[in-house]
């Protein structure tokens, strides 16, 4: 086969065969198709898109490129969740270990932030001893003691995309929804879950801005997870504004533990518990509700067992910032607006996010929300607190938030918090 | 500046800025930007197209990656001829002598064939002695001494066109017409000379299939070099047969000489004088016709002068392939086609071509064609000689040629030699 037909064939608007989808794959990954082969078929696929066809192979090629996981020897159904990545989405956090405690294994291989949003990894690492490398054995070691577990992908799993995900990042090659959708889909077919729920984010927080972008990047991965034999559903959820008060690493664990306790914000826990329901659901597994195991400590318990099983102190203090600073209400109204990308720009500044998958990140840092959309709040009341290692970071931090937020006589219109179910 | 911008902003059917395009061109060159990032970028070209604006800047940004020549110190004005190549198409060869016979200087910078088209400095090195290979001092000492001179550019010019067109060669982005438009003038432009006449080269044998695309191609490119200052016409030709009788470079080498000797097939003579006449006048040289200079043995006097006037003996015996085979007439009647495409793949796998740039050409073979379309001829009468240096490279000659010719009633209907004149 001849990778500058197969290049010429996207190119001109024509659809590959399965024969050139699985060839290409694997002489990339091999070494035997180039870089600059590669990162010109992306943009080929970018401008000229892929059928569903071709999106299936291609996804089914990169989940051939390494091993995939087999969780049948369980006794019970596995479910998982992926979120697409937001500002202050923490739900991982309390979601595994309440999903576990209802009756479902929660095998999770999560990733770490990049840019403006979070990384579940990132997140928990903020818990003193606590390990993300686990081998296959340690992770079913994991899920058998706790029920969940969350960990960092091998570097088996799907090797093609992790390669190619690195070109599409440096070629402007990143948003086409063929290529994002089997880049999700792959990991997540091959950890082997039987059963996933997407939770894809919408707004000027999220990686797709409008809901009919993130429509069609669900529906094309609820199909692809349908046509590999895992069940899968999707939820478009509300990223217009942060979900919960507290964006950082350490600043979210807290968070999820309130949730986990029973308290926290009445937008993660409402999301939590939907997305468990969903997931129990889709996994066929009735019995407990999980808004019950939020509150009769099940679920705690599940989130304790699990942390320990990963090294972690579940009881630990967790890092602090050295410095924190006030941000007050300039005025006195409703907070009529509170910009998700532009609170997660400022955490991102402040520390708490990397630049570089090389660069380490601040446990500490971020910003604690003090007033959400809607509430009333008063002049010189605080709107936010800002966490930071140095203070010097406070100044593009601020620069970010400006014209991010907005006190009014009434709140501005927003995104419901669930806005549409695909599956 | 952020490559990922750049790429992002063409990608997205943005217009790049002068400043990004000298700046990719730069840092491309520098090795700032990777491969992987010009591919992605010249793909999004390719798809998204650019404006006259940016073409010109990406030409010049080329250009100024080199050095620039410059024919100033000559007595008499320069032109040039540019052909974007086709089967039998050895114009440059009586061409280059025939218009210093008449007035102007011709600084002459050739390629080598690849694929099925030839290259003119093959064809030139079947000449025993002549050396393609020039320093600036060695190029002016022949244009002064012979009026023209044919010659290999140097590694210094446009050396980003010599490597993005490497590039777009392995990446499936050869055909677009902003960027063959631009590898092809910021070579011309930087050769210096202040006339140019392009002869866009139409039909099966030719880089341009119809008419449309080569009017797209020519016009770019005019507009390019009026743009730069270089006087630029073009002509758009026949390629859907081969031009004269001879395929292959010393084959080629002999017919040009027979032109300067007032002989020779009559197209390759009318397109000869019809060029030089485009040259002439458009550099504003009045005096000799060029018909003349082809009866007078002014223009086989400049040939002479310039072969020799670089290393080759006008006199030497060509080399010669050492079989032969003849093509027979299936039955009587007329020639009614024969296929540019079909001959030239048969001259290239009878060893006349490369097909990697190191590959060797054998200087002997190729193919005399003993009849032309229009041409009556009967059963078993010769219609070509076929040359190569093994017998074995027959067989798949002939494979290229079936289906390339058909005798019929009459003629079928072919280009006119000239199409059209831009400029």
């Amino acid at each position: 086969m001849d990778v500058i037909e197969v290049i010429v064939r996207k190119r001109d608007g024509g659809e590959l065969s399965t024969e050139q989808i699985d060839w290409v794959i694997d002489a990339y990954t091999g070494g035997r198709v180039a870089d600059e082969q590669m990162s010109a078929l992306a943009m080929a696929i970018l401008l000229n898109g892929m059928t569903r066809r071709e999106i299936a192979d291609w996804t089914q090629a990169m989940i051939r490129s390494g091993e995939r996981m087999d969780w049948s020897m369980l006794d019970r159904p596995t479910a998982d969740k992926h979120s697409t990545g937001g500002v202050g989405d923490k739900i991982t956090l309390p979601l595994a270990p309440l999903v576990a405690a209802c009756g479902a294994y929660v095998p999770q291989l999560s990733g770490r932030g990049l840019g403006h949003t979070g990384g579940t990894l990132d997140k928990l690492e903020s818990i003193p001893g606590w390990r993300a490398s686990l081998s296959n054995e340690e992770m079913l070691g994991v899920l058998r003691e706790a029920g969940a577990v969350i960990c960092a992908a091998g570097s088996g799993l799907a090797p093609a995309d992790r390669k190619l995900y690195a070109l599409r990042d440096v070629t402007g090659t990143v948003e086409s929804i063929p290529l994002i959708a089997s880049s999700i889909m792959s990991k997540k077919i091959a950890e082997g879950t039987g059963t996933l729920v997407l939770d894809v984010k919408v707004g000027s927080g999220a990686f797709m801005k409008s809901v009919d972008r993130a429509r069609e990047l669900a529906s094309t991965m609820v199909e692809l997870g349908t046509d590999a034999g895992v069940r899968t559903v999707a939820l478009l959820t509300a990223m217009d504004r942060p979900l919960g008060r507290a964006v950082g690493n350490a600043l979210e664990v807290e968070e999820a533990v309130e949730v986990l306790a029973g308290g926290g914000p009445s937008d993660v826990v409402e999301l939590t518990v939907r997305l468990a329901r969903e997931m129990l659901e889709t996994a066929g597994v009735s019995g407990k509700d999980p808004a019950d195991a939020l509150k009769d400590g099940s679920a705690m318990d599940s989130w304790r067992r699990m942390i320990r099983a990963q090294g972690g102190d579940p009881d630990a203090l967790l890092p602090r910032a050295a410095e924190t600073m006030t941000v007050e209400a300039p005025e006195s109204g409703v907070l009529a607006r509170l910009d998700a990308y532009a609170v997660g720009l400022a955490a991102w500044r402040l520390g708490a996010g990397r630049t570089r998958k090389e660069d380490p990140v601040s446990f500490g840092a971020g910003i604690t929300l003090h007033a959400k959309p809607g509430d009333l709040v008063r002049a010189g009341q605080p709107l936010m607190t800002l966490h930071a290692d140095e203070t010097s970071r406070f100044e593009r931090a601020l620069a970010a938030l400006e014209g991010g937020y907005e006190i009014g006589p009434a709140a501005a219109e927003q995104l419901p918090l669930v806005i549409e179910r695909i599956g």
